[in-house]
């Protein structure tokens, strides 16, 4: 009762879309549509006003939609996502009177009642609106007011009935009572909710990874930023958009890893490069081998030549021989024993890496520090940036400092590289991470692929979580790849091409189907680039350099695979074989693999789903892109061989 | 930044059971055992507490649950509701260094390490949580103090290691270190959540409607509460909980309604009783026909003495000859001639009531008045009342009305009469209705009857909406049991009280099984009671007397029936029969009713989801509660006929 709200009659439930009631906001890209659901309703049968307000970053207006109704007390609207930034939305309803009372009159007039006492309700409503019109500041004001006082005059006099009745079933007086509504017992739901508007990059990415170290083409030579300039033109001409390294900076000496991990370093091992930090440096500096800060922007610069945006590794950890050890012991935890406290997972010691202490007394100096080194690389140009094991610091951290640098750079694009249970993957994702790995790797059978990506898909987790699907990674090979020989290499290329819209390879030892684990069991690559120099001869990987070009040119060719949220999986009569699809418009593609590498497997699939029911059973034709064989299906099946001998998958375009 | 909560680690995320996220209490009964469950996770690998915290109704004390760990960072904890009213209940979090350090020091000694170290960090620990205990003030402080001094002491000490890990291990020293845990970055759901408490009748009861108007049994003669205490024996010996009697007070003279629904009435018409108010008296008053106050509470007394509690009608609106329109003409909505505006629905118009004007200036002053008329039938000692369309007043009127009533008396139940559209019936049950009638009325086929009891028991909806089914009312006599013959009005009472732990009947009508609509079309009683006094016979009933009767023991003995969260529906292959199921413990109830009250059905029976899997198909026996009849079953199926001459359907116990 203290609550001078009781007049509010409107109730506004189930906003959709939304992130735990507005908690955290939900993304989009530059260029979507956004469509705003929600149930208003309240007592009685009065007629509602139900509008949905938007406001661009930065602007202090709200631009206001009508919202349709569609059904059962629900309604929508929808707004074009024009800037990069975050928009506020939110939905304002009330209770109109001139709207019930125009409706009343009408079956009134209908029935031929005497309105004499209901015109002058009417214009009672109208006197109230040329009030506020008078008291408002509408540009445009006495030209309203006037023709608002010449209604109620109109509605009060004595003329003839149906003269009145038309008065005030005039279309302009009900605008006119729209723009001066009584808003004052309106309920608006507050505090707005929000979307992040990023680039289209965020939703539609392929990248590439690659060591700088072993990119020079001399032999036992460390590579260089230079070096990578002269592999550009591959990458671009396979169809990448980003190029990732891992860390650019200085590694630490003290416990350095050798190769294969090993504890003890030789004089020449080059050392992980997420052991970071040493006299030379730390997160903002360059390691010297590499090159120095203007060669690192030669090589932005001639990237971007190519359309290719450059990614950053950043991973929050030093090695012992880091300057903030030194200027911040306080970062660290220390031990009983006046020692720093390296990184454990008991028994295992990490000796070569001491974790920040994010429960640190100077919490907030070491958080505005961590955030200057994004700082520094978005100066630099860096738009985006893949986060080493986010999960292991806080997700305040997270959200502080993702949404102020995005204030700031609303381009920039945040990979979440953290492998952990997913409602760990899923909260760094609404705590702002752009894209996030996925468990892609570890999701080989028809069952799993399918019950994982309707997930990610069709459910309120792709308000936030955007996977980015790799097939391997320099941390994972994964057991499918290192038995399945070359055809489990050409069908996880197809998977992860086509079932996500990001997605990204571990180039070099991709290209080279590289599959001999560090031992058996392991997921470590033998002889892993982490711990040394591994230069390849590319050019033996012709076989799956084709296909990547070629998946990649399909992926830019068809909006359809842009896209995740149109995924639909269909029946096909065999558990070895998955098909699915994607549309956007007219486009239609189709995908249908052969999940087993090693034997032949012939199918039949079920079309109606893929076409709708409208579709029935006509013919259709069909083009694999892979092969550009044309295929015609009748009888709303179709028969499927693929022999991973020959090919692994199809990637059919649909034509209706 | 400048939220210092930074340091907060632990997520707690998916809080449930809630409604809007902790907007609105859940309902439960006194008895009930509350399951909470949770996801609580932070970055890392820190060991995590989890305590659910609950406090009585009044009470300032949270008694804290440890909450167990069941799968994917989700924890379950549970408790017991002793009393009416509201509790309270949350969960917090926070990261334990000691349960973490304690965890690895085991593994770390497995592996036989030097644990010097690792042991001054845990009397660190322990020296913390010895500060902790001397600061704070809690009983036989001293001696945990000194305990855990101890404990400090022989972890630094020099005795052997293996000794000092056996002290670190102690059971006792886990439980010290637990209650004086460091709690400073702890993070808790606040505000907490609320349940509300009801007595048991909120989840089982069953109700009969009759108008005491119609009790006297010399004909032509008004009836009087003293009839009605008459007819209690009978009532009661069906097996009724509720006698619900629609308004008590007097009636409006000015536009009074005579014999169905006309607008002219006769000099002994007795009027519409929802037609308030007269020189008499208004919604605090008693229609002197009736008898008096003490005339009233005699009736409450007599029917309390059978186990019948009364349930008064409320209806918030207003015969022109209430005694509120002279002494608050402020309270109704004023019409341009002076005149008060009556109820519309245009062009229909209804003169004969007057609704309130909740958006009048004085709304607190009415609010209040409204409130004070449940306080006064409460004072009395009503404790139930049926609410007369509570969706044509505004919603936060009533959550502020029920709040703030059951505060002084918890055990206080409302049914709300609203037959609208269903987000309006579920706002209605967040606001705090106890009850709410249903659509049960109108869905009659087995397809409609699946899914809307699927929706009401088996979603989130059963958290707030206690549904309670009517197959008849005073304004609905539906088109089933207008042309359905006495088979109709036996299925459609079993369906009501088999689907609905909460059921009610409008019983004289019923148990004459009276079907003529006031005209083709119409939902209305020939003859409506609502306008005019109907004397019956009632011994003429007494087949349907007969299942109420059986029905309503077996409800009482079963109490699988007594709840509706068990329901299940079950396959039969034909489209005209219906098999559903409820369980409680051992208890298992199965029904099977022909919908058609025309011709006889037959199907076979599913029994599989009936029994569960673990069941297969071993034989089992049955017996029908309202024949005694036992049938064997065996193979997992049931062949079931049911001919409506003969009865229209089995209500089987399973013995297992």
């Amino acid at each position: 009762m203290e609550d001078l709200q009781g007049r509010r009659r409107v109730v506004i439930e189930n906003l959709r879309p939304n992130v735990d009631l507005g908690r955290f906001p939900i993304k989009r890209v530059i260029g979507d549509i956004l469509t705003v659901e929600v149930d208003a309703f309240a007592d009685g049968h009065d007629h509602l006003i139900v509008l949905l307000l938007h406001r661009q970053p930065g602007s202090g207006d709200w631009i206001e939609t009508p919202m349709e109704s569609i059904y059962n007390d629900r309604f929508r609207a929808q707004f074009r996502l024009e800037a990069l930034g975050r928009y506020q939305y939110t939905v304002v309803s009330w209770i109109d009177r001139f709207h019930t009372w125009r409706h009343d009159l009408t079956k009134r007039a209908a029935a031929g009642q005497d309105l004499s006492v209901d015109l002058l309700i009417g214009a009672d409503l109208v006197a109230s609106a040329v009030q506020r019109a008078g008291a408002g500041s509408h540009p445009g004001k006495a030209a309203d007011v006037a023709a608002l006082k010449k209604a109620e005059q109109d509605l009060r006099s004595k003329t003839d009935q149906r003269q009145r009745v038309e008065v005030a079933l005039d279309q302009h007086l009900l605008e006119l009572m729209e723009v001066y509504a009584d808003r004052s017992l309106a309920t608006k739901v507050d505090p707005p909710l929000e979307v992040i508007v990023d680039p289209p990059l965020a939703r539609f990415s392929a990248w590439y990874e690659l060591f700088p170290r072993s990119c020079s083409p001399v032999p036992g030579k460390h590579g260089t930023f230079r070096d990578v300039i002269s592999q550009l033109p591959e990458i671009a001409e396979m169809g990448f958009d980003i190029l990732y390294m891992p860390p650019i900076h200085p590694i630490g000496d003290a416990f350095r890893k050798g190769k294969n991990n090993t504890t003890e370093a030789q004089a020449d091992d080059v050392g992980s490069p997420w052991a970071i930090g040493s006299a030379e440096g730390g997160h903002k500096s360059i390691l010297a081998q590499l090159g120095t800060l203007a060669d690192f922007q030669a090589l932005q610069k001639a990237a971007q030549s190519h359309g290719i945006s450059l990614a950053l590794d950043i991973a929050f950890q030093c090695s012992p021989d880091h300057p903030y050890v030194k200027s911040h012991p306080d970062w660290f935890r220390a031990r009983p024993d006046g020692t720093i406290q390296y990184a454990e997972n008991p028994p295992k010691k990490y000796q070569d890496i001491y974790p920040f202490d994010f429960e640190c007394h100077d919490w907030q100096g070491l958080w505005k520090e961590l955030r200057s080194v994004f700082e520094y690389w978005a100066e630099q140009g860096v738009r985006v940036f893949r986060v080493d094991n986010p999960h292991t610091k806080p997700f305040p951290f997270w959200e502080w400092c993702i949404t102020s640098l995005k204030q700031k750079y609303p381009d920039l694009m945040f990979l979440a590289e953290a492998f952990t249970r997913p409602k760990i993957m899923y909260r760094l994702a609404k705590l702002g991470y752009t894209q996030s790995y996925t468990y892609f790797t570890w999701r080989n059978n028809k069952a799993e692929i399918t019950e994982y990506f309707t997930e990610l898909t069709q459910t309120d987790v792709r308000e936030v979580f955007r996977p980015n699907l790799w097939p391997n990674t320099p941390d994972i090979l994964n057991e499918f790849l290192q038995s399945g020989g070359p055809a489990a290499f050409s069908l996880r290329l197809v998977l992860a091409t086509m079932l996500g819209a990001n997605y990204g390879v571990y180039g070099p030892a991709y290209l080279l189907a590289e599959n001999e684990p560090y031992k058996p069991g392991s997921e470590e690559y033998l002889n892993s680039e982490k711990y040394e120099i591994r230069q390849r001869d590319l050019d033996q990987g012709t076989v799956l350099r084709a296909l990547m070009t070629r998946l990649n040119a399909i992926r830019r060719a068809h909006p359809a695979l842009q896209s995740d949220w149109s995924l639909q999986f269909h029946p096909i009569d065999n558990d070895q074989m998955i098909a699915f699809s994607k549309r956007e418009g007219q486009d239609l593609m189709l995908c249908v693999v052969n999940l087993n590498p090693h034997s032949p497997q012939a199918g039949w699939l079920e079309l109606n789903t893929v076409l709708g029911e409208n579709w029935g059973s006509r013919p259709i034709q069909v083009t694999d892109l892979l092969t550009d064989q044309q295929f015609n299906w009748t009888n709303g099946r179709a028969y499927i061989e693929l022999d991973p001998q020959v090919a692994t998958a199809h990637v059919f375009q649909i034509s209706r």
